[in-house]
């Protein structure tokens, strides 16, 4: 696959901007665990994923995290390009869950290219409407959804994520992620197994009745 | 005030976009209370802020709201015209707190001109990274802030805003500012009564001791 595949307007850029921008774009492996960007003190570019999983968060002075969403292939990381962008007044950090295959554009070279062409002005604008979205429906999920469906769901994604019902994933990454305390996580966790929902064993979850899972995803 | 002097962009177009931007413009009195926005079924345009004061808000199905942002004097908002970013996939819905003075710019012709225009394009795009920074805001405070961190801040809010230290505003209608329920508000309201903050009568809010609502609201 070429890098054209994973730039949706790269058809639609002319012939002398497709010559630079594969001239630009570098690529990169990103080791399993890797600090992307983290607020003001990094600005790595435009990211496109070509295999791997990254994770968009905040975190607070006192070091709670919540994950306001996770990239796959395909998928395009915005704001490790935030410094092209005068508006973006906050900070998000970005790290690579699992070892990742990308391409990397440079935020001079894409500040630039954004204020001479009006196809990749407008589909940044896309690019940011979709992360707008994504933020969005954390914001409803914080404000309307009870803990027990918003654990239900992440259990539900990270099975679809790693095509297993027995996960390998720690109370405290789990909590991470949903910006709670671990405490929290663990007490429902027993409260589902007590359901019948999953078996916890140590370091794994497994899921038992995927049905009900879903269920509770739903309502 | 001309309303070239509402959209900062006005001066870099061309000559001609600027006559036909001056042609589009509709100028609007919105009365106080009017529903300008509700999810999908209206797209009125974008709306430049003459006077007056916007409210951008979401509910939930069983109709709790919660503040997103305000707009007032000399902002634009941008999700009155979200049916021209086919990448925003949620509701909004936005009301007029106060009667406002606006131009509304159509959708149909503000798409055709963001599809031209790589100025007009890349000023939506720091419209939109502004607009997230606001929410961001939001969820930081829904995260890491305690309730009367958050009702405090409010307060100071609205005083500034009314320029005054006694607010007419019901315990309802700051609920459904912060996303909580009524008996929240006047429970926090009468623990800040007890600490000589404000004081509260039929209808009013008094601030007594701006000094600690500051403190509150700063830690």
């Amino acid at each position: 696959m070429a890098i054209s595949d994973y730039f949706p307007i790269f058809d639609k850029l002319t012939v002398k901007e497709q010559e630079e921008f594969l001239h630009r774009a570098v690529s990169r492996t990103l080791p399993k665990g890797a600090l992307l960007h983290n607020g003001d003190s990094t600005c790595m570019g435009l990211i496109l994923i070509r295999s791997g999983q990254l994770r968009v968060f905040i975190t607070s002075e006192e070091g709670r995290e919540i994950t306001l969403y996770r990239l796959f292939e395909r998928d395009i990381c915005l704001f490790s390009a935030s410094c092209v962008f005068n508006s973006i007044q906050f900070d998000v950090t970005i790290t690579a869950e699992k070892e990742s295959q990308v391409w990397i554009i440079p935020p001079d070279y894409y500040r630039a290219l954004m204020e001479e062409s009006v196809v990749v002005s407008n589909y940044t604008n896309q690019l940011m409407a979709t992360r707008f979205t994504d933020v969005m429906w954390l914001i409803e999920q914080l404000m309307w959804k009870s803990f027990d469906k918003r654990l239900a769901h992440f259990l539900m994604e990270e099975c679809a994520i790693e095509n297993t019902h027995v996960l390998k994933i720690t109370h405290e990454t789990i909590a991470a992620h949903l910006g709670t305390a671990r405490e929290v996580v663990t007490r429902m966790l027993k409260y589902f197994q007590t359901e019948g929902i999953v078996r916890l064993t140590r370091g794994t979850i497994e899921i038992t009745d995927i049905e009900k899972l879903k269920q509770l995803d739903e309502t």
